[in-house]
């Protein structure tokens, strides 16, 4: 597979043709004459994109798709989330004095959160072609995303304490049916709240529609103790939680 | 350099004798059964610092100040950095219509973010010690901190629009003169103000004491378009500005 780049975002230009082989070894300069190899380029915008300093992607550079596919399948990607979960865990144990009065509260993002999409954009070149979502939606409702093995085991972990598990979605209301059964035949259950969005919400931007939905949860006398979620639209803005956590994800950016 | 490790913050057991040697080819279990290596879980460990999943560190785990070390001595971090500054200058010709009234600010950290302190935690175990404030003052004092080349290359972008640059560090009030001289020397100059402790300053948290800037900042009629910083004490809390950089740091934590 050869193919000719051109300058990436303008900053780094890679003028030779490229083959599968050279991504690890190529040497280019960038714009302040560093020499780099296409992976240093691509492991930048990974780490950049997890610290929020990339936003609104579209699709990952094409360039990059077959070290993000590489990096989606490996044994860091497992460790990387698993270590967040194990910090949520920690942070359990040492950092939150429960209310125990029915209201301690903690939220779940579920795409790429408690359930995998990651077989879906396998086939969608990890991340590398423009969102279709009906294709992504006739996808969910066929209900077979595995789960997050780390992400059930915190689940888990929560709800033995006797928190209330709140599961936020951007997934659409139509979707409910799917999503349960997906949950359910994964080993999720005893959650509290489902919450999906209905059309109103999809006037407003995810992020806004995850922040409503805590301020209501907030007024109904709940204490949101964390959230665990895969994009920064699941865990920023007013109001907030206790605490947020985030998973890896560089295949999509919900804003 | 033979030593045993015992368990990683319970979780990672690794049961032989490590050398050196060992650190990429180690295969040791985590508590889902996941086969890792030490190189997996010190990046796992450093992407989660990144993340803001692991917080107030004392120290870099012992067993991962090699890693550490060789990541931040290698074009990556210069790469990670270098692509956090270019998103800086994308996000300044694209989203920020300056009001031009002298009241354009952007914020800019001091260590680690316009000044390197690497040379000083190269002789520290690149973090695997605990913080001497006395002999990191002493080294500050001394002035001889090499600046992080694309720190500079937008400081003077951001100078050349007309943006006034404040800078805000958790230094002490008594090495602004060491602190100046540093700057100027490594070619930094042009800033509207230099913000250090003072000792009421010292008796609060880095960021309520960077927030509290801020907050004068904006009583002072400044519109603050960015921050770029190392830490999320920098960056993070209320006010907020428009938008904010994190530059990669596993060295240390500021709260």
């Amino acid at each position: 597979m050869a193919k000719t780049l051109g300058c990436l975002l303008g900053f780094i230009c890679f003028l030779v043709p490229l083959t599968v082989a050279d991504w690890n070894i190529l040497n280019q300069k960038t714009q302040n004459g560093l020499k780099i190899s296409l992976k240093n380029y691509c492991e930048s915008w990974r780490m950049n994109v997890e610290l929020h300093n990339i936003r609104d992607f579209q699709i990952v550079p094409e360039e990059c798709t077959e070290y993000i596919g590489k990096y989606i399948r490996s044994t860091q990607y497992k460790v990387d989330s698993e270590r967040a979960v194990d910090e949520c865990i920690v942070y359990l144990g040492t950092s939150c004095s429960l209310k125990k009065d029915g209201k301690d509260g903690w939220i779940f993002d579920i795409d790429d959160t408690l359930l995998s999409a990651v077989p879906y954009y396998r086939i969608h070149s990890f991340g590398g072609e423009r969102l279709n979502v009906t294709t992504l939606e006739e996808w969910i409702s066929r209900g077979k995303a595995p789960a997050l093995e780390h992400s059930l085991r915190l689940f888990n972990e929560i709800k033995s304490r006797g928190i209330q598990i709140i599961l936020v979605s951007s997934r659409r209301e139509f979707l409910r049916s799917a999503t349960v059964h997906n949950l359910v035949n994964v080993g999720y259950h005893g959650w509290t709240s489902l919450v999906l969005r209905c059309p109103a919400d999809e006037l407003k931007s995810v992020g806004k529609y995850k922040a409503d939905v805590r301020k209501q949860l907030i007024n109904d006398g709940y204490h949101i103790w964390g959230i665990l979620g895969d994009q920064y639209s699941s865990i920023e803005g007013l109001p907030s939680s206790t605490r947020a956590f985030k998973l890896p994800n560089p295949l999509y950016y919900v804003a």
